[in-house]
């Protein structure tokens, strides 16, 4: 699909971390335009080289600099296709409420509303399928919208395993059982974050939260859509082969990019060999990338043939940071095949796959003129 | 029990990593004295401080300094009745074997005769029952040996893991499935080591061989001694139930202490309760400690209620390090029970199981006048 | 001198990061004992053990644990001979004005009184001799007192400096420039203090307000005292042979020490060569530790002859953190001579300080029965 | 000027941290052509994928990965217009002249050469006039040559300083002295270069040889061309108004990216204004980037205004660092004005020197068709 049209899009958090991300990504993006930019009052009114403590490797991007920020109120999006959301989980269930509300789209990196049985939370390249509930969201609103809705993406750390298990349960049907042990980078927490006392020659063994994102989202991202008897759609939470996830989250003193020590076990028996899972993850194509999305990577997932890959410093911006990279791909004693999986966790991770998401619904026409 | 006589201890591999670390530990010990260093030939002849690159954070002791280092021949060591090894992997197999037949009492902390049928591979906390095997092992040797042995103690990621299963074996019974994920620091390769380019800011999910001591060691330690048809003693490997460890082991930027997720099943159904699991870790005893072994811990698992704990910074030096620490114990969605353990592995990870091996070795009249 | 006595002590900010460090060195102290613990009201009335966010290396002491914490309150210090101030400046200058007022002897670590002309800022191995002008301090106060003062420590980068130096005064006569490129460990910054993303594999070259307190505590520290024509006793800020001292204050990823390269020009020409300012700095003792300050360090300038030390890792707990480390003495091409220092900041540079202030105190009866 | 001509290249050391730098950079080279490989006997015959332990932060260039690696024999290059060498100092020397006399233009990072009076030492943003001693070079060779010679590149932390002390002296006259405090990435040694145990949580106060090159080098490149009795052209060593430099190095855990706090006094009194010194750093302009070297930066200088910059990790990529960064520019109690000057070491630092060596040459004819 070719796209020529520029829509203008909003930014909420600006100043915060991912709000950072979404800047430096949608600066140079083919069709998305900066318009609007929204963080608390202590920074409305000033332009955005004021008003945000840039922490990103590469300068404020021109088009951002002069941009007045606004409070987080509908009016000064109006004119926006396109909402992204960077906030802070104890503001952004009332304000991304009061954006839909206003016939606004918006696509949260927020876990507010990931729960919800109206929003989809989709990981761009595993289930755009599900972009199908949201005329349901629309419908079932009070009061019913015509253009506003919310879209999730999932937790960086859920990120990092669903697309490989995607790629797998494409190939080899449904998974049964999932380990995960998790070493997660410091830029996860956002800024300040993690004090570097804290992390500094250590790891710290939990993060609050983290194990229960990844057991539960897992489900609903991995899961189908399921027809009730009252004829609403609803997700099914893998409800045809109860898939058991089982995370332990670490913290570790790596920058960016979530390392993940995965176990799977198939339905299947005989399951795959190791050698088959690697030429499934290596061929496994996102409808994402299939459609045209600008920021779908052409491999989602790179396949580490050298025993000590993928690393996070090594290979967490290849593809900027867009798919992921599994690399020991071997038979596990007690599940049956385990691997590793690095993923960028402020990349695909975060704004990455919010713009992958939107990008997605512009090319469907889901967000509309 | 009590001890007041002195026993002439040496030390190979002085100017090693590991042996640095048997120096320190054996300069105050109650009833070692430290009296013969063997090193390779490029350090022999000189005083101890000339010929070591001293790595440690407390000064050389002492009694170290002024030592004359030779090279690692037993006539150096013949008043020594006990000799630690730490010599590294490709040397230590040979030297080993020429101390044992000079009716030297070797403890080591080397690899290479840990898979050896004839020679014990002891966990001091754990199974000290294994010392059962020494007199077959002077028996069969050739020629027979009436003083030498050879003990081996684990490596530094499977003591980690082997002491709290041990624990949870004692009070319910045999664990069938464990599966394991290591944060290992970098002082478990030694120095050099891990080249800093390839460790600050990354993770490296691979260190050769690690999974597969930690699979087959386990094993070894956690399992019985069975009597043969030919009327020889053998380990039997956990035989009984059969017991499958898949480990996937990484290394993360922490100077000392090694941080394992594990999680286990139980043969018994129900299995325990994550508060049954904790209670039997604290209350888990060592037959070591029980003697009256100077440097085993009187908390063999120290069990954290926080949950954030254990961290290797702030754990690893508890009871220097002659223990193991262990926290999130809750409840597996795929086996039963998960939790996290710190070990010291240049401790009890290393030279300090070594040194409790030859505590218990004199307590019990093991190593004789 | 001999102390058999004991003395009640209590700490102000006692669940802070120098609070906690006070709390740890007290617990073992041979003539201090642990009495009173004050925090902010949100800690009121709770057991240290709860109230506190432990963060050392080493277990809460027994002594601690169970010690109930009160508001900063003199009411609740009645029955201490000394209180040390761990407090942050935002409230310590209030609080500590309070307890001087109560007639309670306090040594604080804060920087509110520093640069008050009525109140000595000692570093313990340098210039007790300022002990001298505490009578006057209670004599000017408003209204008199007869046993309330306030005795400052130092900044930590300013003691890892001020320490050779005062060695160099002694030996050669007065230094005429200083300048010093710091790089300091996080722990100084105190908790949560600097975020993981601001100093993992990277440095901050500033620290807000550190240049100016090197520059000007030193003078303070280094200098006599003059007697005005008002009769009053002033700090003379060196005026003798005027010294200019000029500061580079960097952040380092290191837990703890801070490591300082200074170079020196002397007033006396020639200046002395690098082997006679190592003798001088090995051979310089503390008034402190002659008369027997038990936490007073032996060696209160420790000499490294290997070209790569000091180094914070290796040498900052050596001695207990309470002298400092010297290396790589060698001739400067612009001033005269240069050399490394390293500073455990969180001894020497904080809590120790104050603790052998008062240990002075005490053993020159400046803190009465 | 405009350069629309393919200049094939090889490269020396290919395979090592130089080597893979001058390979990623090259494999986007608007006009050079990556052509020969050159590598120990080790790593000959085999493609260059086969031949490198990769460690790059993006993938292996393809005009690189297929290329067979060479023995570095001058018979491999002849096709060859420009030869760069990351060769180690061990091997460089031979190496290099071997190439020289084979009439191959040698643009060369290792230290060899440097301190011959024959090779010029040219830091491209600073000193190519020095090419002008070219022609000299190849006259007093014995055989003379027609198109061989040697161009150095300096160390990189002396580059670090020198850039700014340029800009300094081209606007405010000669400068007197320069004291100068490096905190250098381990990615400067190397790999496998600083080991892990030796830089995590720690500074190492020192770098062999390290001082001696900034003090001397500086002095080379910031110096003239003096025309002797004899005819021939020496560098002068800034002899005109001698420049002491006094040089403290230390190793922080930092990957990428020098940084040094610098303190200068001029020759001129009264001295420069901070105000001045920062419009006249901002304002350098290099002729390299003024004739049109595709790889020189547009900001020589870049003065950064917040306090708290440079910082290695969010400024060391800023223009691909090809340029340095400066901050707090203030003044100085003991010199004049002192700041902190980050640089890439790897990037200006080391292979990008020599590729801008290159291109003004090519671009001024001085390497031939």
């Amino acid at each position: 699909m070719n796209q020529s049209r520029q829509y203008n899009v909003g930014v909420l958090g600006a100043t915060g971390t991912v709000g950072q991300r979404f800047i430096a990504l949608l600066a140079e993006h083919p069709f998305f335009t900066l318009h609007a930019l929204g963080a608390s009052a202590r920074s409305a009114g000033k332009p955005y080289a004021k008003a945000v403590a840039w922490k990103q490797t590469r300068p404020i991007p021109a088009a951002a600099r002069e941009l007045v920020v606004h409070e987080c109120d509908p009016e000064h999006f109006k004119d926006c296709a396109v909402v992204f959301s960077g906030l802070d989980a104890d503001v952004a269930g009332e304000i991304e409420q009061r954006f839909r509300l206003a016939e606004l789209a918006v696509f949260s990196n927020a876990k507010n509303y990931r729960r919800d049985p109206l929003v989809p939370l989709i990981v761009p390249l595993v289930n755009t399928a599900h972009f199908a509930v949201l005329p349901q969201q629309q419908r079932l609103h009070d009061p019913p919208l015509s253009k506003g809705f919310i879209v999730t993406n999932a937790n960086c750390s859920t990120t990092a395993v669903v697309i490989p298990l995607a790629a797998l349960e494409r190939a080899f049907g449904p998974i049964e059982s999932c380990m995960v042990t998790t070493l997660q980078a410091i830029s996860g927490a956002g800024y300040p974050g993690v004090p570097s006392l804290d992390i500094i020659d250590n790891v710290v063994p939990y993060i609050a939260g983290e194990e229960e994102k990844i057991e539960w989202e897992t489900l609903k991202i991995l899961g189908g859509l399921a027809e009730g008897d009252d004829g609403r759609t609803a997700f099914d939470m893998h409800a045809g082969t109860p898939l058991r996830v089982s995370a332990s989250c670490t913290r570790v003193p790596v920058v960016e990019g979530h390392t993940e020590c995965v176990a799977v076990r198939f339905a299947r028996r005989p399951p795959p060999s190791p050698q088959q899972v690697r030429e499934a993850l290596q061929a496994y194509t996102s409808e994402a990338y299939a459609i045209g999305c600008p920021s779908a990577p052409r491999h989602t997932v790179f396949v580490h043939e050298e025993p000590d890959r993928p690393q996070p410093r090594l290979d967490r911006d290849y593809q900027a940071g867009a798919g992921v990279s599994v690399g020991r791909v071997r038979q596990c004693r007690v599940l049956d095949v385990k691997f590793v999986v690095l993923a960028n966790n402020v990349a695909i991770g975060a704004a990455t796959s919010s713009i992958i998401n939107a990008e997605y619904a512009v090319l469907k026409g889901i967000v509309g003129a």
